[in-house]
């Protein structure tokens, strides 16, 4: 059984039966989560990970049912369990069990649920290729820096993009580029890397940390600065960033195609490799 | 067993763990839902929710896995077993259950999940005296005409109303006044009823739609259209609406008190428990 999860205080098999219909996730999406990607059986960045777990519990003044070190714990295993070595640990927590209603239950009852899956694998041609991306009007609430599971508009958002034959959708509030669905949104122009800034608006990625502090150490210039869709398609390079899609090049947006010639992205790739060749190899832990 | 629940394919405990974690609504708050009143075991206004049931899953683009011949039959047949005649039936459709990713599953797999429950009951004194509220600024997403499953932003509105002492938060947009977390406001002012109007913004709220079909009846002017806090606070008369408030009294708005006067209301109020009153004795199917 590679594939396994668990729930509330137990292992349990990924396809079981154990939520019950008053459950906050399910009825009111009342809850967090995180996504740690694992290369070579060792969870990556996983500190970064379960920090921003806490940052996101605290927002929404869910108080965690177990610490981070015991959260780490069963992730760690929950790994060795599975056997998997290229893998995702999705951990959610919601505020539990309680007959409906809208305010919290008391005392505090949150659960813990995590799965431990095959990691999903990007084809090596979207890396070499780009992936095609529209936009959309941002139509989130304004707490998207909480990674909550009211996920709806960013499903839509995905839906929108797929039928229309495009691997992702980056919103835009009233033209100024927020970032994509379930990535961070980067341009490049004149060498210069652009994002939008940490604010309330963005999730505050993982992996566009990662990315700006690589930028730096690189000696490229960053601007966190919003920028409009015109700046978009104007931009030298275009990429997204996640825990599952690492550095994407983006090879066209909306009309707009993009040139396969992109130094700057190209290096961060290169980079957050060897961050990734140091936790695969063990050099770093 | 007076309260019971409906999963997928079968009546089950309500209590029973019947969802697995991979479900949509469990992972992406990806659905929608209704709860419908039952007086003296008679579904209150019925069709108005199954129509907007089913307005709503066009919206997000579900399929409903059942016809709402079916799903109405459904809820008959529970309310039967349940034995209950004082209930709220809560109906839930989920995208369905399938390997986590934000774009739709194909084909499409959607779940119908029922609860049949006792009503809560309001407190007689809360219908004399009214209720207090606070007012919140507006969060949620731009779809709120949606009936999503993505409640957090009313979840922590309403728990900040708790806190405070009081039954119910005001979402506001920029001082502009738009619904309650669970409740649509109206406001009364030289007799004249005012309401925001049935855009996006707001949930189309069917008690919200009997109270204005009600004033009108009655030869009481309405005026569908946006307000301030200030107009608000200035009001002569304020109360909210829901299906388990029903027309409820507000006796104080953030820091404002409300004469317990107020004759607009009143009526409105005893012509609803009239409207109920058919359905009671089973005047009025």
């Amino acid at each position: 059984m590679p594939e396994i999860a668990f729930y509330n205080d137990s292992f349990v098999d990924i396809n079981a039966k154990v939520v019950p219909i008053q459950e906050r996730a399910h009825q009111f999406g009342d809850g967090i989560y995180e996504v740690i990607r694992v290369y070579n059986g060792r969870p990556f960045y996983m500190d970064e990970h379960l920090h921003r777990l806490q940052k996101s519990a605290e927002a929404i003044e869910l108080q965690l049912p177990y610490t981070l070190n015991q959260i780490e714990n069963l992730c760690l295993e929950g790994l060795e369990r599975s056997t998997l070595k290229e893998a995702e640990i999705y951990i959610q927590i919601s505020r539990g069990i309680y007959t409906r209603q809208h305010h919290f239950p008391e005392p505090s009852c949150a659960v813990f649920t995590m799965t431990i899956k095959n990691a999903r694998v990007i084809p090596e041609n979207k890396r070499v290729n780009g992936m095609k991306v529209l936009t959309t009007e941002d139509d989130r609430w304004k707490n998207c820096y909480i990674k909550s599971l009211n996920l709806l508009p960013n499903v839509m958002a995905k839906q929108k993009a797929k039928v229309n034959g495009c691997d992702e959708a980056v919103f835009h509030d009233d033209g100024i580029v927020k970032e994509g669905s379930s990535t961070n949104v980067f341009t490049v122009k004149n060498g210069i890397l652009h994002t939008y800034p940490a604010l309330n608006g963005i999730l505050h990625g993982i992996t566009r940390s990662i990315v700006l502090k690589l930028a730096s150490e690189t000696g490229i210039e960053v601007v966190e600065e919003p920028f409009n869709l015109d700046f978009l398609y104007e931009a030298d390079e275009v990429f997204i960033t996640s825990t599952s899609m690492e550095v994407m090049p983006v090879s066209q947006v909306d009309e707009i195609e993009f040139s396969t010639v992109r130094p700057v992205t190209d290096k961060l790739i290169e980079q957050f490799q060897a961050l990734k060749d140091d936790v695969i190899t063990g050099t770093k832990e």
